[in-house]
């Protein structure tokens, strides 16, 4: 379908049934070269239905084998993995996949630093790191091993970045910057910039130094052109498992709560709390100095100016409409006080003719 | 205007006219240096009216030439290149006056591959490119000719850039993303990075690693800090025309209809179709999972939750106001469905009182 | 607190004293090893009562000395520093503390020009400028003296750069962009890309060349992943003193006047004019073509649609609710321009039953 992988890697459903853990209804020696969806799957394919409203499209699918709840079982013939959890077996699956592709990087030779790179005497680099062109690694850095670095990517003073981690290309860690094990850090991300805090002193903004830091837990990721700032005094913190999405922001001195998610563009101003398991919709902006509980969802584009105590979906916003529509309705609004009174006049005009109220 | 031209191209109106397509009116000898606003342009300058609001502009305007619809030829004295579409023709006059000026780029010789770069040797490069500093480009990877890759952008594994195309400064292409013929890619811009896509399994977010990759048409433009995620299975697909400004986010497995314009901090979540000749505002957001229509346009900073099947102009959101009238109104606004229940009982009581109902 | 650097500063209150040019109340010898706030704070700390809402936190507070207000230096026994603005002195104090620390930078020796960097013999460096690793500066390019330039960071043809200036890591000028003197520009940011101009023939949008540029005054700060574009004909301009957060989009033509902050993720479409000494706060838009007076403050997330003429503070947008509330409210708000009408007809009916409107 992409077109773009030289040689495609495969396995028989048995060896797919090994790696994850679940069984085979069916031939097991059925080879499967790659994923695809029920609609896009053909011969050679495994697919998946993670999703009861796909079901009808089970009956015209071309997949090869299949990732089934064992309550359908009965209901194909083609070869299946059965699991309780199919959308996880599938993603366990693309992880086999893409780890038998060769690594997205190219870092000349594997478990090496490349001769461009530029890596501070002083900097610690741990075994079986893979260190692309144009990196740059500066004093007291750590890298841990088995950590691959993507080309053009800088590494400031005195970062640590925990084993197996990935950095994309042209990743700026500024200095202090701590990683968990397992972190990936996707191009154009900047972690460890400065908080954004002034002092004003009546004429200019006088800039607060940002002597603290940024410390991601373990298997943290951070999407494409996503920024986290280090903190004031204290340290930014991300806990482990957060998953954060493109473009997003994170003010200095926030702790996103362990196994968070936040999707793309959001931003999170200075010294907010986040909980854990909390899950932020695209878009949306929470205000500085805020706290959310955990378990708490924000659907996309929702403007958070309070703390949030019970774990719940909140949104904010207003819907689409035809501008025309919109327009007028957006003007009535304005003055949506002056009407609530008008409401509240009518009410008391009628309560006063009402007998039962009279009295 | 704004001295950062040591050189200054300089045409008549002559050649404008030929290269330009449209007649002169007045003296084809007469030099222009450059472009200018109506109001700012001096001696030399050749200006436009587009817009005709500015109309009245026209008598104090100093320029040596305009740009001019014909109908409006007769009011004026100046030299006049004559054109039905005045807007489309000083946007091919600004792009006359930008080609004359140096590359952009400054990569070294011209059709060279700079000295600090690094190609690997299963990268195919077409005739004419040029490779600017410090740019990696990886295996398999192929550069169409007449391309330019600026300084320290990195062209990931068995990517394909069409013919013409320009990629400024630190760009990041991920593996296996194609790009059409003579599109441009702006500094900071990241395609092909992971779609945001997880498997939650009750304690953790398993990683759905992204197998498909992305295609741009011909012709697209991609600005500055704007990232285009890899599909799931997929590919990603922008097709030919479109374009894009700079901090936009589109998600993975969305298809953006050819000559689409998406302005400024926009963002389509997963698996969205927006159509084609559609105009997305700048700062909108659209949910995953939608359809919007060939020619919908969206006006800025709107919220799109549902698919659109009908062309036309959509907004959503609320007017700026002072913001202690604000608050009023968006407190009222929270309690709206209990103002409209109670409206609907100020109006049974009415009917309940009206003759014309009471029978 | 960050654990993350090596070497502390340390300073006497003397010292402190005079750098900082406040009096000392209490024990001038009193040694002092960082920042804290008033909670974090322990032995060897200097903390600060900047909103007099922690004055409770005073009495726990286990810093060596604060910085206070005259007004409260009776209330304290620790050693003090004396000022009517504590936070600018906090400011200033952070640094003086930020200062006595390594360079944020590590580009080889100081005050020199790393080996790996590709700096045009038509570029011209001042004294003691920094230059790092994987730098490329083009053709015409003038660094200031004692400007630092971080790694990956590219300089493009003409581009100025004033004195003391600080660029960190994988910045990207366009050519022929002016930067003040003591300007710091984060990493990612990209000044200079073209702005998003096109004209629509009818079937395409036809590219106008951006051919200004882009003008930063002195002082200004440039967050993280944001962009300022080139002007279409004349030049972007941001004035003196202009702080502006990660991930704000100026667009093309846009004036930002002297001392106005711009908080994170706030976006200006082209040719819009802010005043000076405005607070736009974080995911603000703003369309294209306005003009906003001095003073201004726009709330996080506000839509601006109309030009502002009044200082002030001004809001858009709706409260966050439970989203099954939201919903209703939500749908409530669609129709209603309908409901208001209903209240009008309401209100005709009243006023027909009233003898004092019904003579």
């Amino acid at each position: 379908m992409t077109g773009s992988r030289a040689v495609k890697p495969s396995f028989t459903l048995k060896e797919l049934s090994r790696h994850l853990d679940v069984p085979v209804q069916g031939d097991e020696s059925t080879r499967i070269g790659g994923l695809a969806t029920l609609k896009g799957a053909g011969p050679g394919d495994l697919s998946f239905l993670a999703n009861p409203r796909y079901a009808q499209q089970l009956s015209a699918c071309r997949a090869s084998a299949l990732i089934l709840h064992p309550d359908l079982a009965a209901t194909v013939s083609v070869p299946c993995l059965l699991s309780r959890s199919p959308y996880v077996t599938y993603a366990k699956a693309s992880q086999l996949f893409a780890a038998a592709e060769d690594s997205p990087l190219q870092n000349g030779e594997d478990n090496a630093v490349h001769a461009s790179a530029v890596v501070s005497q002083q900097a610690s680099l741990g075994a079986n790191v893979s260190i692309g062109p144009h990196v740059v690694i500066e004093n007291g850095a750590v890298i841990g091993d088995g950590s691959r670095i993507g080309a053009g990517s800088v590494i400031g003073r005195n970062c640590r970045i925990g084993a197996n981690s990935l950095l994309y290309p042209n990743v700026t860690l500024y200095h202090g910057v701590s990683l968990g094990e397992r972190c990936i850090i996707h191009s154009g991300a900047v972690i460890g910039a400065d908080g954004f805090g002034f002092a004003f002193d009546g004429q200019r903004s006088v800039k607060i130094a940002q002597l603290g830091a940024v410390t991601l837990g373990d298997d943290v990721e951070v999407g494409a052109g996503s920024c986290i700032d280090r903190g004031a005094l204290d340290d930014t913190i991300v806990e482990e498992g957060v998953k954060i999405d493109n473009q997003v922001q994170i003010g200095h001195n926030c702790v996103v709560g362990a196994h968070t998610v936040i999707c793309g563009c959001s931003a999170l101003a200075g010294s907010t709390r986040v909980g854990r398991y909390c899950v932020i919709g695209g878009g949306v902006g929470i205000t500085g100095h805020l706290s959310l509980c955990d378990k708490v969802t924000v659907s996309a584009m929702s403007m958070v100016t309070q703390s949030i105590s019970k774990p719940g979906l909140y949104s904010s916003g207003t819907l689409l409409q035809e501008s025309g529509l919109w327009k007028r309705n957006a003007v009535t609004l304005s003055k949506l006080t002056d009407l609530s009174r008008r409401v509240r006049t009518l009410e008391q005009g009628r309560s006063d003719e009402d007998p039962q109220n009279s009295k």
